[in-house]
């Protein structure tokens, strides 16, 4: 496996590969990897003849008072578990690199599917992710990428804006990797105390139970959301952001569930914040 | 040469081309093509294997009230020059085909290079060519683009943006084409009355008037765009909407002239609102 952190060696390494006739996946991460993203890797190493994994901590994703350099960062163990799952380069680049002095384009998906939930909470979030992503599309010209169905929003903006910009990349979407009792797999998991950890099983019981009463017929948006409130507020030190039920296609919030849904949630434990989500077929 | 409207087509088209290993020039243009067009063709025709040349008028570079509807067409001209300038492919996407019905994605260079000149009287122009060029150039996958230096200020934006998204697209500004008194070629020149033609022959006899005034030792901004107004409201039927001179880097007006120096004038003969410039080597 090679590492690589300049922007021109990099376009090199990609151009060179592509002169091969090889297929390219691509698996954009901000490192710290877990389960969730070494199936994201093996799912590329599958599909395709060489398999690239970006490590970018972006600070354009970060809003004011977030955990930008809190952020976990653990380089040497990234790169040995992508390469047990099949990376054949890892792409780090500097944030000086990305970003120079001057920097000013920014790439922006304005509709539905970016006001609500963490685009309503994290104002510019979804901006940073269009835009470095447009930059990493562009220097690694993968055929294929690969992200979590645990970061749903994310999912849609990033296939609307690969979609609107006419970018040929097909956008595969794998599921959330869970641990034992239910926690999606996340980088800033490691944020939890001890406490905080237990608590935190509480966002897969809540989506479990939504389901639950979708199956048992309940169809109320707001008794829906209730029964999720009732069972966060019982857990110590949450707070809750964000619970909605909404449409899959647009993301616009259901009074009354008639089609497939996107149940989410936002809590934060103590200060760090957590998201999951499900869809439901109905 | 080739014609080529449909998005698969065109993609298979340029997969192909890459396959073969030939390197692609392109012109993006709104077409109704004139000697400053056949110029870029010309050059990207001496640079590389395989030229494409868009025709597409852009709705989202166009302000309410401005000439979108208007704006000259006509492809069979247009194919005719293309062709005879070297064209292999002109590429004329619908306009329902790069904005669909739900279209949410923009791009955009905010910095001082979009915020005067067209910045300021065109609100959203510039947001409008710098999305539909990315659109473009995800489409047709050149080596090398071609852009006329009379549109200076959106050659400047252009590849602001092509360094900002780490496109690696070379990027070729032409000299400007004019007619026997000077006039710059525009699609526009069209819309001129006979007498709103000879009239418009000021645009580049101020500029002359400045760098002439310059060369002499005059270095006060203000007197020399004073120099520059006078000239042409001695001129029928004009309406100035701006005289500038700007630093080269990053477009800030200038009080004193001390480095190369950009003048720009856009005035309206009539309704016709026309632009046109210089680079002054200080």
């Amino acid at each position: 496996m090679e590492h690589v952190q300049d922007l021109s060696t990099m376009r090199e390494k990609i151009n060179t590969v592509r002169k091969q006739g090889k297929s390219i996946g691509f698996v954009p991460t901000m490192g710290f990897l877990h389960e969730g993203h070494i199936s994201l890797i093996r799912a590329a190493r599958a599909q395709n003849d060489y398999v690239v994994v970006s490590i970018f901590v972006n600070p354009l994703q970060f809003g004011k008072g977030e955990d930008y350099t809190e952020y976990p960062r653990d380089l040497e163990n990234d790169s040995r578990l992508a390469e047990s799952a099949g990376c054949d380069l890892i792409f780090s680049p500097a944030v000086r690199d990305l970003y120079p002095p001057g920097y000013a384009t920014y790439v922006e998906v304005l509709s539905s599917v970016t006001q609500g939930l963490c685009g309503a909470s994290r104002s510019g979030h979804f901006r940073g992710v269009t835009t470095v992503l447009v930059k990493l599309f562009n220097l690694v010209k993968p055929d294929r990428t690969y992200f979590g169905q645990k970061d749903a929003q994310q999912c849609l903006v990033v296939k609307k804006m690969l979609d609107d910009l006419n970018y040929n990349i097909q956008f595969n979407i794998m599921p959330t990797v869970r641990e034992a009792d239910g926690l999606a797999m996340s980088s800033r998991n490691k944020y939890l105390t001890p406490r905080q950890r237990v608590a935190a099983s509480v966002l897969y019981r809540s989506l479990q139970q939504v389901e639950l009463l979708i199956r048992g017929g309940e169809r109320n948006g707001a008794i829906l959301k209730e029964n999720v409130r009732r069972l966060i507020t019982a857990v110590p030190e949450t707070e809750i952001d964000y619970i909605e039920i909404m449409e899959v296609d647009g993301l616009k919030p259901v009074e009354q569930v008639k089609n497939n849904c996107l149940v989410a949630l936002a809590v934060k434990f103590g200060s760090t914040r957590l998201i999951d989500n499900i869809i439901l077929e109905v």
